[in-house]
Protein backbone atom coordinates (compact mmCIF):
# COMPACT_ATOMS: atom_id res chain seq x y z
CA UNK A 1 0.00 0.00 0.00
CA UNK A 2 0.92 3.62 -0.77
CA UNK A 3 2.80 5.59 2.41
CA UNK A 4 2.18 9.46 2.72
CA UNK A 5 5.27 11.31 2.96
CA UNK A 6 5.56 14.35 4.57
CA UNK A 7 7.47 17.36 2.44
CA UNK A 8 8.60 19.97 3.89
CA UNK A 9 9.92 23.20 1.88
CA UNK A 10 9.76 26.94 1.08
CA UNK A 11 11.16 29.19 -1.13
CA UNK A 12 14.76 28.52 -2.66
CA UNK A 13 14.84 24.76 -2.18
CA UNK A 14 17.48 22.92 -4.23
CA UNK A 15 15.18 21.91 -7.37
CA UNK A 16 16.10 18.59 -8.24
CA UNK A 17 16.27 17.47 -4.64
CA UNK A 18 12.50 18.16 -4.33
CA UNK A 19 11.12 17.41 -7.95
CA UNK A 20 12.98 13.70 -8.60
CA UNK A 21 12.44 11.90 -5.44
CA UNK A 22 8.56 13.31 -5.32
CA UNK A 23 8.34 11.92 -8.89
CA UNK A 24 10.21 8.69 -7.71
CA UNK A 25 7.47 8.08 -5.05
CA UNK A 26 4.86 9.07 -6.88
CA UNK A 27 5.77 6.45 -9.41
CA UNK A 28 5.96 4.12 -6.84
CA UNK A 29 2.63 4.75 -5.46
CA UNK A 30 3.09 6.99 -2.59
CA UNK A 31 1.64 10.06 -1.85
CA UNK A 32 4.12 13.43 -1.48
CA UNK A 33 1.83 16.05 0.70
CA UNK A 34 4.13 19.31 0.61
CA UNK A 35 3.87 21.41 3.49
CA UNK A 36 4.84 24.96 4.44
CA UNK A 37 3.28 27.91 6.33
CA UNK A 38 0.01 28.31 4.29
CA UNK A 39 -1.92 25.87 1.66
CA UNK A 40 -2.38 26.88 -1.22
CA UNK A 41 0.64 29.23 -1.69
CA UNK A 42 4.00 28.41 -4.31
CA UNK A 43 7.06 27.82 -3.76
CA UNK A 44 9.79 28.35 -6.31
CA UNK A 45 13.06 26.41 -5.98
CA UNK A 46 16.89 28.29 -6.06
CA UNK A 47 17.41 27.14 -9.80
CA UNK A 48 13.97 29.24 -10.65
CA UNK A 49 13.34 25.39 -12.41
CA UNK A 50 10.40 24.25 -9.97
CA UNK A 51 7.51 26.08 -8.77
CA UNK A 52 5.30 23.69 -5.88
CA UNK A 53 2.27 24.10 -4.64
CA UNK A 54 1.88 24.14 -1.37
CA UNK A 55 -0.81 21.49 -0.19
CA UNK A 56 -1.07 21.77 3.83
CA UNK A 57 -0.53 24.38 6.51
CA UNK A 58 2.10 23.76 8.97
CA UNK A 59 -0.90 24.32 11.11
CA UNK A 60 -3.31 22.22 9.88
CA UNK A 61 -0.96 18.78 9.83
CA UNK A 62 0.02 16.23 12.43
CA UNK A 63 2.65 14.17 12.25
CA UNK A 64 0.40 11.27 13.20
CA UNK A 65 -1.06 11.58 9.96
CA UNK A 66 2.26 10.37 8.02
CA UNK A 67 4.46 7.60 7.28
CA UNK A 68 7.65 9.41 6.57
CA UNK A 69 9.42 12.79 6.48
CA UNK A 70 11.06 13.82 3.60
CA UNK A 71 13.14 17.28 3.45
CA UNK A 72 14.83 18.42 0.72
CA UNK A 73 17.68 20.96 0.24
CA UNK A 74 19.01 24.48 -0.95
CA UNK A 75 18.46 27.61 1.28
CA UNK A 76 15.07 25.62 2.42
CA UNK A 77 15.52 23.79 5.44
CA UNK A 78 17.35 26.60 7.05
CA UNK A 79 14.87 28.96 6.57
CA UNK A 80 12.04 26.32 7.94
CA UNK A 81 14.30 26.04 10.92
CA UNK A 82 13.84 29.58 12.05
CA UNK A 83 10.13 28.33 12.96
CA UNK A 84 9.68 26.42 15.88
CA UNK A 85 6.18 24.57 14.41
CA UNK A 86 9.07 22.69 11.55
CA UNK A 87 11.68 22.04 13.88
CA UNK A 88 8.57 20.06 16.49
CA UNK A 89 7.32 18.70 13.06
CA UNK A 90 10.95 16.79 11.93
CA UNK A 91 11.40 15.92 15.99
CA UNK A 92 8.20 13.97 15.77
CA UNK A 93 9.03 11.43 12.69
CA UNK A 94 12.41 11.05 14.52
CA UNK A 95 11.51 10.40 18.04
CA UNK A 96 8.73 8.26 16.45
CA UNK A 97 11.20 6.42 14.65
CA UNK A 98 9.82 6.71 11.05
CA UNK A 99 11.61 7.02 8.10
CA UNK A 100 13.05 10.57 7.27
CA UNK A 101 14.89 10.86 4.28
CA UNK A 102 16.68 14.16 4.37
CA UNK A 103 19.65 15.37 1.60
CA UNK A 104 22.24 18.14 1.56
CA UNK A 105 21.08 20.75 3.83
CA UNK A 106 18.41 19.09 4.81
CA UNK A 107 20.22 17.48 7.81
CA UNK A 108 19.98 21.06 9.17
CA UNK A 109 16.10 21.02 10.81
CA UNK A 110 17.25 17.73 12.40
CA UNK A 111 20.30 19.29 13.85
CA UNK A 112 17.76 22.40 15.02
CA UNK A 113 15.55 18.94 16.64
CA UNK A 114 18.65 18.00 17.64
CA UNK A 115 18.25 14.14 16.69
CA UNK A 116 21.33 13.79 15.06
CA UNK A 117 23.03 12.59 17.93
CA UNK A 118 24.88 9.46 17.97
CA UNK A 119 23.55 8.82 14.11
CA UNK A 120 25.61 8.01 11.04
CA UNK A 121 24.35 10.49 8.64
CA UNK A 122 25.98 12.51 5.39
CA UNK A 123 25.19 15.75 4.32
CA UNK A 124 26.19 18.77 2.22
CA UNK A 125 29.79 19.77 2.76
CA UNK A 126 29.25 23.11 4.18
CA UNK A 127 26.65 21.40 7.17
CA UNK A 128 30.05 18.90 7.77
CA UNK A 129 31.56 20.66 10.37
CA UNK A 130 27.59 21.57 11.85
CA UNK A 131 26.63 17.73 11.69
CA UNK A 132 29.75 16.63 13.99
CA UNK A 133 29.28 19.40 16.85
CA UNK A 134 25.51 18.13 16.60
CA UNK A 135 26.90 14.58 17.27
CA UNK A 136 26.54 12.79 13.94
CA UNK A 137 29.25 10.64 12.59
CA UNK A 138 29.63 12.33 9.36
CA UNK A 139 30.15 9.75 6.59
CA UNK A 140 31.94 11.16 3.01
CA UNK A 141 29.01 8.72 1.27
CA UNK A 142 26.21 9.60 -1.37
CA UNK A 143 24.05 7.88 0.84
CA UNK A 144 23.78 6.86 4.08
CA UNK A 145 21.06 5.28 6.31
CA UNK A 146 21.08 4.79 9.85
CA UNK A 147 19.58 2.46 12.00
CA UNK A 148 16.41 1.20 9.06
CA UNK A 149 15.34 4.59 9.58
CA UNK A 150 17.63 7.90 8.42
CA UNK A 151 18.41 8.22 4.83
CA UNK A 152 20.76 11.26 3.92
CA UNK A 153 22.72 12.48 1.03
CA UNK A 154 25.06 15.03 0.09
CA UNK A 155 24.30 16.89 -3.27
CA UNK A 156 22.01 16.26 -6.46
CA UNK A 157 24.69 13.97 -7.87
CA UNK A 158 23.65 11.33 -5.18
CA UNK A 159 20.00 12.12 -5.86
CA UNK A 160 20.01 8.28 -7.74
CA UNK A 161 21.15 6.57 -4.45
CA UNK A 162 18.92 8.73 -1.91
CA UNK A 163 16.02 7.79 -3.97
CA UNK A 164 16.98 3.82 -3.61
CA UNK A 165 17.10 4.15 -0.04
CA UNK A 166 14.36 6.12 0.55
CA UNK A 167 11.90 3.76 -1.54
CA UNK A 168 13.49 0.89 0.30
CA UNK A 169 12.36 1.91 3.51
CA UNK A 170 8.95 3.36 2.44
CA UNK A 171 8.20 -0.67 0.58
CA UNK B 1 44.53 55.77 11.36
CA UNK B 2 42.58 53.90 9.12
CA UNK B 3 42.21 50.05 9.22
CA UNK B 4 42.11 47.85 6.45
CA UNK B 5 38.85 45.45 6.59
CA UNK B 6 39.04 42.36 4.98
CA UNK B 7 35.20 41.63 3.67
CA UNK B 8 34.59 38.22 2.67
CA UNK B 9 31.06 37.74 0.93
CA UNK B 10 29.75 36.05 -2.14
CA UNK B 11 26.08 36.01 -4.00
CA UNK B 12 23.49 36.01 -1.80
CA UNK B 13 24.51 38.18 1.18
CA UNK B 14 21.91 40.11 2.96
CA UNK B 15 22.15 43.32 1.66
CA UNK B 16 21.84 45.99 4.10
CA UNK B 17 24.30 43.62 6.25
CA UNK B 18 26.95 44.65 4.23
CA UNK B 19 26.43 47.95 2.55
CA UNK B 20 25.73 49.79 6.14
CA UNK B 21 28.70 48.76 8.02
CA UNK B 22 31.04 49.18 5.17
CA UNK B 23 29.79 52.85 4.52
CA UNK B 24 30.04 53.46 8.95
CA UNK B 25 33.39 51.82 7.98
CA UNK B 26 34.74 54.30 5.50
CA UNK B 27 33.19 57.04 6.74
CA UNK B 28 35.31 56.53 9.60
CA UNK B 29 38.57 56.17 7.62
CA UNK B 30 38.90 52.58 7.25
CA UNK B 31 38.94 50.56 4.21
CA UNK B 32 36.75 47.88 3.44
CA UNK B 33 38.58 45.25 0.79
CA UNK B 34 35.82 42.59 -0.81
CA UNK B 35 37.28 39.12 -1.23
CA UNK B 36 35.62 36.23 -3.02
CA UNK B 37 36.84 33.99 -5.50
CA UNK B 38 38.12 36.16 -7.91
CA UNK B 39 38.73 40.11 -8.08
CA UNK B 40 36.98 41.76 -10.42
CA UNK B 41 33.98 39.72 -10.35
CA UNK B 42 30.67 41.25 -9.19
CA UNK B 43 28.41 39.53 -6.33
CA UNK B 44 24.53 40.28 -5.86
CA UNK B 45 22.55 40.89 -2.59
CA UNK B 46 19.85 38.52 -1.53
CA UNK B 47 17.17 41.54 -2.19
CA UNK B 48 18.86 42.42 -5.02
CA UNK B 49 19.24 45.85 -3.80
CA UNK B 50 23.19 46.00 -3.73
CA UNK B 51 25.60 44.64 -6.07
CA UNK B 52 29.66 44.46 -5.06
CA UNK B 53 32.37 44.31 -7.03
CA UNK B 54 35.03 42.17 -5.64
CA UNK B 55 38.54 43.76 -4.79
CA UNK B 56 40.62 40.60 -4.05
CA UNK B 57 40.16 37.38 -5.23
CA UNK B 58 41.07 34.73 -2.05
CA UNK B 59 44.33 33.20 -3.41
CA UNK B 60 45.43 36.83 -3.79
CA UNK B 61 45.36 38.02 0.00
CA UNK B 62 47.16 37.09 3.23
CA UNK B 63 45.37 37.71 6.77
CA UNK B 64 48.36 39.33 7.77
CA UNK B 65 47.64 42.53 5.64
CA UNK B 66 44.38 43.12 7.24
CA UNK B 67 43.20 44.76 10.59
CA UNK B 68 40.18 43.28 10.91
CA UNK B 69 37.53 40.85 9.11
CA UNK B 70 33.98 41.30 8.37
CA UNK B 71 31.73 38.49 7.61
CA UNK B 72 27.89 39.64 6.59
CA UNK B 73 24.94 37.27 6.50
CA UNK B 74 22.32 35.86 4.31
CA UNK B 75 23.32 32.91 2.37
CA UNK B 76 26.93 34.04 1.58
CA UNK B 77 28.46 32.42 4.68
CA UNK B 78 27.55 29.07 4.27
CA UNK B 79 28.60 28.55 0.31
CA UNK B 80 31.65 30.38 1.88
CA UNK B 81 32.50 28.38 4.35
CA UNK B 82 31.85 25.29 1.94
CA UNK B 83 35.04 26.90 0.24
CA UNK B 84 38.35 25.47 2.75
CA UNK B 85 40.39 28.58 1.97
CA UNK B 86 37.78 30.99 3.11
CA UNK B 87 37.23 28.65 6.65
CA UNK B 88 41.26 28.90 7.08
CA UNK B 89 41.02 32.74 6.35
CA UNK B 90 38.51 33.54 8.95
CA UNK B 91 40.40 30.96 11.51
CA UNK B 92 43.94 32.95 10.88
CA UNK B 93 41.97 36.10 11.98
CA UNK B 94 40.53 34.31 14.99
CA UNK B 95 43.96 32.91 16.02
CA UNK B 96 45.62 36.57 16.17
CA UNK B 97 42.75 37.86 18.29
CA UNK B 98 42.33 39.90 15.16
CA UNK B 99 38.61 41.95 15.61
CA UNK B 100 36.09 39.86 13.78
CA UNK B 101 32.69 41.18 12.58
CA UNK B 102 30.06 38.85 11.92
CA UNK B 103 26.13 39.28 11.65
CA UNK B 104 23.15 36.81 10.86
CA UNK B 105 24.57 34.02 9.23
CA UNK B 106 28.02 35.16 9.65
CA UNK B 107 29.03 32.78 12.49
CA UNK B 108 28.44 30.19 9.96
CA UNK B 109 32.06 30.90 9.06
CA UNK B 110 33.43 30.43 12.51
CA UNK B 111 32.12 27.35 13.28
CA UNK B 112 33.59 25.20 10.57
CA UNK B 113 36.37 26.90 11.45
CA UNK B 114 35.94 25.80 15.14
CA UNK B 115 36.71 29.15 16.63
CA UNK B 116 33.28 29.82 18.72
CA UNK B 117 34.02 27.21 21.58
CA UNK B 118 33.73 28.98 24.79
CA UNK B 119 32.70 32.22 23.15
CA UNK B 120 29.94 34.22 24.07
CA UNK B 121 28.38 35.32 20.63
CA UNK B 122 24.87 35.67 18.99
CA UNK B 123 23.79 35.34 15.54
CA UNK B 124 20.78 34.35 13.71
CA UNK B 125 18.01 32.52 15.42
CA UNK B 126 17.76 29.75 12.76
CA UNK B 127 21.97 28.41 13.31
CA UNK B 128 21.42 29.29 17.58
CA UNK B 129 21.54 25.50 18.12
CA UNK B 130 24.30 24.93 15.64
CA UNK B 131 26.24 28.02 17.45
CA UNK B 132 25.63 25.97 20.82
CA UNK B 133 26.59 22.67 19.75
CA UNK B 134 29.93 24.30 18.33
CA UNK B 135 30.63 25.38 21.89
CA UNK B 136 29.71 29.29 21.79
CA UNK B 137 27.53 30.63 24.44
CA UNK B 138 24.46 31.71 22.79
CA UNK B 139 23.17 35.06 23.72
CA UNK B 140 19.59 36.77 22.47
CA UNK B 141 20.99 40.50 22.26
CA UNK B 142 21.68 43.06 19.34
CA UNK B 143 25.12 42.78 20.14
CA UNK B 144 27.68 40.84 21.79
CA UNK B 145 31.08 41.60 22.13
CA UNK B 146 33.39 38.63 23.46
CA UNK B 147 37.30 38.96 24.87
CA UNK B 148 37.28 42.50 22.85
CA UNK B 149 37.77 41.20 19.45
CA UNK B 150 34.71 39.46 18.37
CA UNK B 151 31.76 41.44 17.70
CA UNK B 152 28.72 39.53 16.79
CA UNK B 153 24.98 40.09 16.33
CA UNK B 154 21.62 38.40 14.79
CA UNK B 155 19.59 40.72 12.41
CA UNK B 156 19.35 43.31 9.71
CA UNK B 157 17.64 45.75 12.62
CA UNK B 158 20.82 45.32 15.01
CA UNK B 159 23.17 46.33 12.58
CA UNK B 160 23.64 50.35 14.15
CA UNK B 161 24.87 48.01 17.35
CA UNK B 162 26.42 45.96 15.13
CA UNK B 163 28.15 49.35 13.81
CA UNK B 164 28.82 51.31 16.79
CA UNK B 165 30.48 48.10 18.84
CA UNK B 166 32.41 46.98 15.47
CA UNK B 167 33.85 51.14 15.26
CA UNK B 168 34.90 50.61 18.67
CA UNK B 169 37.50 47.60 18.29
CA UNK B 170 38.68 49.46 15.02
CA UNK B 171 39.99 52.61 16.83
Amino acid sequence: MGKKVATVLTNMFEDVEFTEPAKAFEEAGHEVVTIESEAGKSVEGKQKEATVKIDKGINEVNPDEFDALFIPGGFSPDQLRADDRFVAFAKAFMDAQKPVFAICHGPQLLITAKKLEGRNATGYKSIKVDMEYAGAIYKDQEVVVCNNQLVTSRTPEDIPAFIKESLELLK
